[in-house]
């Protein structure tokens, strides 16, 4: 089959998210790395990209350069990513879907739910794929947590908790440190810190094992640091729209905490749990019955999980597998099979909804709200 | 040094928590068990009394009797304990007390506020003590996170997160049986279910370990079950008097967690975790460093930690020996040295307006009530 | 039921030991403590005793003073406990059988394996128990493993893997320590040092869950730390009478691992892992199906696991406790219902013969040797 | 960088080295995969190698056709993977080395210890690259403990005690099951099953880990399903050159354990742990102190634990990337520059005679041996 062509805006050297979307992509020999506009230095991007294999005629200086050079060639770029900040991913990511090209954006996909409607829009009437790389929701495991919550195998989910907490800028000696700063600046990072940086990926998690969307939620936000505007440690209670309660903790001073993203599920028949950091296993247990440790690679496992596995029972598929899949995913849709789990721009709308509908709440001391964008209510 | 008298009321053939009492005050020798009111059927109760080796003539048919005949007696009890169902606590509490007796009574103190306050103002009256079975504070490694909090060794504590969430009442089969079903009918557990049986340990805990008390919550209750009244499910946010942010989930309905109690503790150095599951680790990261796994029993623990263990390293200690701790502080106590962290009326009360101050919150969209007794604020 | 009378020497303050066992006999309400020579200096030892509220007269000098005291008797002790040093074990034990009295013996038993073929014909001569405190098989996790591997829940057993490791004499600048020095030292611990302290239990444990017997075996010792004559680590590969194929290691020198007990029994249908510091938890894997965890109180136990455990399921029971269903079953015993799984002296022997095999095939660069007593080949 | 040119020779359609490879060869850019002779049966083989993008002038029937193939070209291969029948690797290993390629060869790297040595020769007289796959010694947390250990963090290394066990094929209904009988079958594989399969993964990962080489060991080996005549459970003890202890245990009847690799390392001054299933940590305890829980991108490690991490903190890295690590060390050294710890020919020929040794101990009743290749005494 032939390789598709793959380039990306940002994820220059020394970013953390880069080399993951390099991985993800060429891992399973589905993309070709063929063009880039890798750094806001455009000397510097041009630079990387050809060390990393580029030919110089598409080592652009920035997006819109590259922008003006993909579009006219034969042998185009299929799929751009965009993983700059924040708050240039709503300008980019339409403009390449506008031009035609699919687009898999960085979370949080915009910075405001208007921004996030036209998005939604702009896709559907291009008929270009956006997708949001909520690639957490790409592991095997996570998948068949889906699929059984869909075949009913833990009946009516009554119960959703989840948790995103870490301890990473827990050090108050650290918090002037630009690299942590930002994230609790509103001139940075907009209307949250930590529900918006790591909250919406539990959140998103939520929805997708549920199969449902959040309605209405109450939060209770902190900044436990006094020096920071934005919130470092939230909480969010939510119900989904079959009335699934949902509990949502996100914290980064939860010291000693390193990931700390897990989630449960709570069924009439059955409880579900998984935990980012031990990603391959999905304890199970039936109501009445005692808790089993499912293993991606057992045998019986529903497809999705089984496509998206490549090793063996019990050898360990990582992060850089959970991009990977979502670069599969990508393949199947841009050569004709969109695959069930696929994070779109609905989902990332969504977030963008839940995040505005969370700052509200907690500024009105915990007042449930509706956390869906118009265009889905 | 010679034992202690000791007496109990509840706790018949059958029961969970009558066992429970019966090792924990006789297990280090703290306590002989020379007289009961074990059942509510006089007959039966005087039965079981005396195959457990009490006399007849303190084999008693009820707690009045009881009453009457201990408070005569040169070798009356030194302690009674209160082991009767929820609603008699605080008429056979407030009784004993004011005949002079001490009393160790089962969670909850009372079903009201007033109530509760009024066992506090007796226990000050008379100079007896109450103290409330709050026995998972009596673990060692319990004790060790609460002296390393006082000794500031994890800084000004800033949030403080715990769950004490099970799966047994969650099967809606089952939830017509007479012993899971009076929990979430008010007429008989009066205004609370799940929070009022478990969340009220945690909350307890939360305050123990941070050395400070609650002063305003807010609450979010489900019943996941729709034949339940009362909720068995609920989520309640909290702040400590000195700022310290509290995150606290309770749920019966949770399939697969099998106690499901665990506290987590945040401060400006450190971060300390803890479960009912494991009880003879602790769970110690300092900021920037690694986690480190603190065992009952090495070398370097602070004086209550050390006090409270038996055995040597990784012989684990369990729940027996968390309540016979309990005793073993009422023996001290009873005997002269009255040992910082044997829970008392006062933590009785509180518990009991964070119950009533949780469901109004609940009950008023999440709103951010007071959460302390009158007689506290 | 009326309490049985129990007496014991050695376990003097500070001791290690006697806590537990003073726990272990009072805990359930079996045994009323009326008689001990605590401790090898006999004036201390009365004392503590009398602290400990045993009445004068039956706080005794030695252990021959205890015989001739209690043997007079009417009210004479039911139960011996001894728990002296390693070396008199055979002289007390022998001479309490002869005396009529039960007797539970610290292990290991004797340190031959003639002292030990003649306690085996005292007792049974004599009609009274002797007991081996093989405590860790008492948990009732364990008397569940035995009771699904007897009733054929995992098939014929082929394989059984167990360890007995932990770091605690791995320290070289503490090898002085007296405390730690004697038991590396022929002159005070005999033939073996860390295969004798610890892997006798891991070779108990084993033949007790397959229910069956050592036949033959092949070691290897080694003394890690250099002025170590006695071994610090030792591996014994043995054989079960029924082909069962039998791996052990233990180890004083494994820095980190705190407790290290834990034993794997794999069978034609099943397997099982159980660990001391989780001892509440059996974890059992059906061929070809998933891990399941199973819990101390859940529904459908075998009876010896129900009848063994006090408090509800999740709530953790502990080394105490353990150490209390020895004495449970020796007061059934005493009482007439002598119980499957209390260790007898034929376990004691057998354990005697095993270090003496395993010593003389280490000697001998690992030969397959004979590890059964005499009496039993 | 220029992308070096790769092929490989097995792996075909759904075996389960293959896309292991594959993705360990492409993942960080480092190789073009251009040639492949993939299958044994040859239409089918350059078939799958075409869907897989390989050009049809270099998708090969067979090893020989490619040998031919490659050899002559200009943009030839830098380098071969051999994931063929293991009876088949040194035929194909010598000649591709001979031809100037650099080998990259499946464990075992031969069948016998003169073809092992044959090829050590051959290596050193092409001065090409013969790697050996010991993968699991690419993980971070395995270079960082082989740092540690060379750096002396836990002083002289006294004991090492690794387990390879799984129960994969512990269903005897399931041992005629053509891929599980082969392994078993002494026409098939050699001389040893289950040690040649695992064990000697976790022998070279002792030696790695202690920077030192086996020299003696006496073997215990059993059949525990009737039928098989090779082992599939063995332990193993040994001795490194420097005195260390060592003990392996490898089985794959061990109903219950799924990958089962683990290791646990004890020196002088502290202990560590690594499992296969939890790659990303390490868990160390220096003596006398707590056990700490070491994180792969924790700040501090040594060098090449940094260098072969790809994400951040507690986002998991797997297998795939430790063979991708074995790539990047190729990819290192095919440029020149030769990483400590790349795996070469000497390891796979010790690991011959280690199993060799292993046979002929355990059929002379578990005799110590000389485990070296006779190159190495």
């Amino acid at each position: 089959m032939k390789k598709l062509n793959w380039g990306m805006i940002g994820g220059g050297e020394g970013s953390q998210i880069g080399p993951a979307h390099r991985l993800g992509a060429q891992a399973d020999g589905h993309f070709a790395f063929v063009a880039g506009a890798l750094d806001h230095r455009p000397e510097v991007g041009r630079d990387y990209a050809q060390r990393l294999g580029i030919a110089a005629d598409r080592a652009y200086g920035d997006w819109a350069e590259m922008l003006a050079g993909e579009r006219g060639r034969e042998d185009r770029v299929d799929l751009v990513t965009v993983a700059t900040p924040n708050a240039t991913h709503f300008e980019i990511t339409k403009a390449f879907l506008e031009a035609g090209f699919h687009v898999l954006c960085e979370k949080p996909m915009t910075m405001t739910v208007e921004e996030g409607e036209e998005i939604v829009r702009v896709a559907a009437r291009t008929g270009r794929l956006c997708a949001v790389n909520y690639c957490y929701s790409a592991y095997p495991m996570v998948r068949q947590a889906r699929a059984m919550v869909r075949t009913g195998d833990i009946g009516r989910v009554r119960l959703v908790v989840t948790n995103f907490s870490h301890g990473h800028h827990g050090d108050a000696t650290d918090a002037d440190n630009p690299r942590v700063r930002w994230r609790y600046d509103p001139a940075m990072a907009g209307v949250s810190g930590q529900f918006a940086d790591c909250g919406i990926h539990a959140l998103h998690m939520a929805s997708f094992i549920c199969d449902d969307e959040v309605e209405t939620l109450s939060a209770d936000f902190a900044s436990t640091i006094p020096s920071r505007v934005l919130e470092d440690d939230a909480m969010v209670n939510f119900r989904l729209s079959r009335g699934t309660v949902g509990r949502l903790w996100t914290s980064s001073v939860a010291i000693g905490r390193q990931h700390g993203f897990d989630i449960q599920v709570f069924g009439e028949t059955g409880g579900l749990r998984w935990a980012s950091e031990q990603p391959n296993q999905l304890i199970y247990t039936p109501v009445g019955g005692r808790t089993q440790i499912m293993e991606k690679g057992e045998a019986g496992l529903y497809a999705d999980a089984k496509r998206l596995s490549r090793v063996a029972i019990a050898h360990p598929e990582g992060f850089p597998m959970a991009v990977a899949n979502i670069y599969c995913d990508l393949a199947d849709a841009i050569r004709g099979q969109l695959r069930d789990g696929l994070p779109l721009a609905a989902s990332g709308v969504r977030s963008m909804a839940a995040v505005h509908g969370a700052v509200a709440s907690a500024k009105a001391g915990g007042a449930w709200l509706d956390a869906r964008p118009p265009m889905f209510r």
